[in-house]
């Protein structure tokens, strides 16, 4: 089948169309650009020389050509194509984030001050984050053409670190705080003066502290992870989230900061006088750790790592895992989850590649069988 | 007057070398290296040719020779010379964790493992943290020699981005996390596969999470700040500390979540369904931000950031500064405080002068007037 | 098939691991390791979790059970493991420098230091770089188990930036320069000072300048290729070998300045008084470009740039491929070649990989498709 | 005294700015900037917080309040300024490429594509690098104010790095090759795609090779010590020139490959078959290492580093310092000088003050005490 990608020439859409030139299903590309309309991709990408050349068509041209097309436009440039994909009755893979709010417009218009074009096309889209919608995709797309609102970079590792503890009722009702780090690529391809080498290598550069519009997001993702585990709950955890700018080109490490309901506590631990993790603190961390692999056991995706080590962003890099470990504060009251994901692989190209492959019915990892670098 | 360096040839002695050679007070410089004994330091550091190429001696020639002393041994080596010094009248100023949890040897013994040689020195000994101690020091040298413990580099800058909160009762009695990034210098000159470049360029590595040993260090700071502010009060909050590894040099960032007390919220604001920042968040913050400057006002080495700025380890490199952002989550009850410094000199050397610059009664920034380079 | 690794826990070892575990005809693999022996290879390398899981087991052990054996051990260690696997008639791909220098063992020894142990199997051995020795490995193998001696990294960008101007008679008879830059895995995985984080990051750090032991290796391909092109010619071009390390993972810039033989030289241009490259520069350089991209069209992974872009590490990262541009001096009289590899890859793993593909008879490029990655 | 630096935001402006402020001899500053005019520098550059706070003015203001005064201005846009202070009476020093040609408008236009708007300034105008020109600023300010022309950062490391090479008549008269990377300062403050940190993050890239307008500088350079060397000599060496941007913040690395004379050459080294360097090459490489120290026995800021020790940007950071050393091909016939700058130093705004320090007439390291960072 042919894939098209609207907006193959930022960071996003050339991951894509780097994945989907080697996917077993996929026979043929059809890239669009309106800043490159008329060149070939390898002029922009010289990586790709050899290897993918197409000429940069118009969207509608790509749509005309294409089974399924890709949007990696900035945010509510790609609704126009996203109706006339449906109206052609032909997935939609979205990676802006224009659908992932569904209904709730008043959200989304609050944190990107843009009003849905067309309110009747979220009846067609999913939230595509297939460990917590799998089920919803494949039902939607029973029914015609989809929409994905491929997740956020950063609500894709924060939300696969917290969905156990919450689906298990680890979790107290309390305040969850996300602290992450991103690579540098996740700012986009065009120049900014805070992406400017200078400016931030050699530094750790926080942003949008406490007010960063993948907060809602999170937020979002957390309540209906929590309604699922216990139907009819009102109580969504609060969220605190806090981006980071890390001297690194990929990758997001998120550290989550999660209140321990009161029958997972380990008692005795004097928090005004700290000791060291002792027996009692590793066994719990331990049974939190079996109950994080018995809620992924299935994800071909997520990896819950052992006792003693730790995830980083090095470990996943290139790849489409997301590492998770696991980690109880000495004081026995709140739980340390960390998760690694490549921002480009997990947290854009990569996951739409294995919404994709939902949509079409092919082994979810298909074309995203990379084990990750050694660095 | 002649400086003394023990343990000059790791980088926090080095970088001592380096700083002492420029101060207005100091004429001379006396190192000791077991390692490089005999050897000239600018053969060990070939930065410093033509600058700094004294011969390295025995720690005891070094003492002999100084009129004041710091250590920049591993931890439980240095207690032996610390006696010597008190025995001789010259004042310690001691950079591992040796003194820094002055008469509770329990806690230091639990985290480090080593018993005290010397309890009795802890008599003569003050966590020197001038922003907490200042008076502390000056009482203790108007009665004799006195060892400085100098403080951790993560409890720094934690401890600077949490006191004002604390004396001012703006934080509630509730859990405050420390979620800090460390540049690779601060694991020392030591070869380990953690430091080794392919391990942890491009990438963010956490370790030790809630269970790294400066997190009782950053209790017992946040405590004595309680106890300052409410004398008699038993309740010191509870911290969690989470350290990383960044791909960066040099730096520490702290990013500080602190619960408001209830007099400090702003209310209104459903966690449930967060909003973008509004202009009552924005004017709880500002006053927040004004509280903290008002705190430091005499304070040379710690700057307040107006609105808009964010503290980033970039911008005090080099420096002896520590800068403070203040931002507010966006729920308007969390405040989110970041702190960063130069992990080598507000965070070790550079403190350990100004410790000095107290001890010999110059102006507290001699010797630490560097303006923080560009990049 | 299955395929054997020995010093499977050193990074071109791991690398291959991960090459070999992707590859379609290998079918399994068998590690081996000294240090890690009984280990798995993913508590090693955390990376490989839940993809390879194999335990280490001894060196014989591993040439027991495999069709093909790699060995990645220091020079020096391979030979007795070399003449196991030629008694038992199966191929041997070593990417040590033990096999290099084929029968001139004083050169070896001069610069490695070490004598030959079994001599007579240089007569089953060939010098790796298959777009110069294709056809001589394809010979050698007709006639029963081949040792392959795998190129070292900075011999194989610089050979393949030079070849054509050897073969094609462009180049004079004078010095050639190869100035090259590689990243810190270069050095491999245990730690040692030189590849320090901080005392490699943030600096570009000469080391062995003109006097690598990588040269003679270089000295020796061009004489190969001179007398390839001009059977009987006594004259091999001259060498000076200058590395570099640069602070970055991954990959080799070589710039290499080649002296134009006369009838190449653009004329008219004082080189007194240098100006920008006109167009009978552009011209000439054109000229060459051609003349390179018609020597390796039949390659599968050297790709001659177009004029106007630069071979860089970035752009052949995580691939098999050589990039290479070709840029005049503006004097008119020195051709500047540019080569780009990633030495994991070409410089090591991945070109053992391609040797294998042509001992095994498949397709050349199985295996090692990877489009280079953009960041 | 009052120093005025117009064009005060640019990188070089801005590390000027930081310098004076710290300068002995300076009272005052008076900073300029058309994009920024009415802002306060410290919002542009927070790093300066509570130190260097003056409000941004005119150029023509900054001229009129100041005793003396540097433009940091692109190229072509500082001649009207330069003209104003000469008319005043008032040195100007300038970090453009605009008077560093002196009288040859021909070669300055050729590679700036500007033509002189003040030729007759040229008179005033002396090329400043202080170990080539200090006699010849001594002579012009004796006769009224004078422009230095600020050398480029690429000429300064590699002129420094040839010029004993060329007045000692060590270098034969043949092609000399400058090799060079550079921090990604060098790109200035303005966001760009080849600066955008994953473009160049982790990689090495070259740009304009052989064809750099630095190039053109050096060869004057290197003329005018010929000539300086033995008078009435025609023959200048030529000059290749192949620039790099490494990914670093700061700092140049040249490797400058110099044919040696006859009479330096070491006899009976085969160089079709390299061998490692034996003592002879060891002696004359010491030979040539003394003929330098003698060469810049007197200058403050060159030094010479011994065997075994490599010149590297990291030990010349934050630096005005330029780091040479020796090393010798084993072929016996070529001298590998490397030089190491901080651009931003001695490459640029360390340099500039330094010629203020000549021109004013107090100690030339004023100002520029600084020891190398460590990392």
């Amino acid at each position: 089948m042919i894939a098209g990608i609207i907006g193959a020439t930022g960071y996003a859409g050339a991951e894509l169309a780097r994945l989907l030139s080697a996917h077993p299903q996929i026979s043929g590309l059809s890239l669009s650009s309106v800043s490159y309309e008329g060149q070939k991709i390898d002029s922009v990408y010289p990586n790709f020389a050899g290897r993918i050349s197409s000429v940069l068509v118009k969207p509608e041209e790509t749509i005309a050509g294409s089974d399924i097309v890709f949007s990696a436009l900035p945010h509510g440039a790609g609704e126009p194509y996203a109706k006339a994909c449906i109206d052609k009755d032909i997935h939609f893979i979205d990676l802006s984030a224009d659908f992932r709010f569904g209904e709730d417009e008043e959200t989304f218009k609050a944190w990107y001050g843009i009003a849905y074009a067309h309110p009747e096309l979220r009846k067609r889209s999913v939230y595509g984050l297939p460990e917590l919608n799998r089920k919803k995709i494949n039902e939607l797309k029973s029914t015609g053409a989809v929409i994905i609102a491929n997740p956020g970079c950063y609500p894709t590792g924060a939300s696969l670190g917290v969905f156990p503890a919450l689906a298990n009722l680890i979790a107290s009702g309390g305040t969850i705080i996300v602290d992450s780090a991103t690579g540098i690529s996740g700012g986009g391809r065009e120049p900014q003066r805070s992406f400017h080498f200078p400016e931030c290598s050699d530094s750790v550069n926080p942003y949008k502290t406490g007010a960063h519009r993948h907060g809602p997001e999170i937020s979002r993702n957390f309540r209906f992870m929590s309604e699922t585990a216990v139907p009819g709950t009102s109580s969504a955890p609060n969220v605190i989230f806090s981006p980071h700018l890390a001297p690194m080109n990929r990758g997001i490490l998120s550290t989550i900061y999660i209140p321990l309901a009161s029958g997972w506590h380990v008692h005795g631990h004097d928090t005004s006088a700290p000791r060291p993790p002792d027996k009692e603190i590793n066994l719990m961390a331990d049974k939190i750790r079996k109950s994080y692999s018995d809620f992924y056991k299935n994800e071909p995706f997520v990896r819950i790592l052992p006792e003693g080590c730790f995830a980083a962003t090095g470990r996943v890099r290139q790849s489409n895992y997301c590492d998770i470990s696991i980690h109880l504060d000495c004081s026995g009251k709140t739980l340390i989850v960390i998760s690694a994901i490549d921002n480009m692989m997990k947290g854009a190209a990569g996951q739409a590649v294995q919404n994709m492959n939902i949509l079409i019915g092919c082994d979810e990892t298909a074309g995203l069988e990379t084990i990750p670098s050694l660095f």
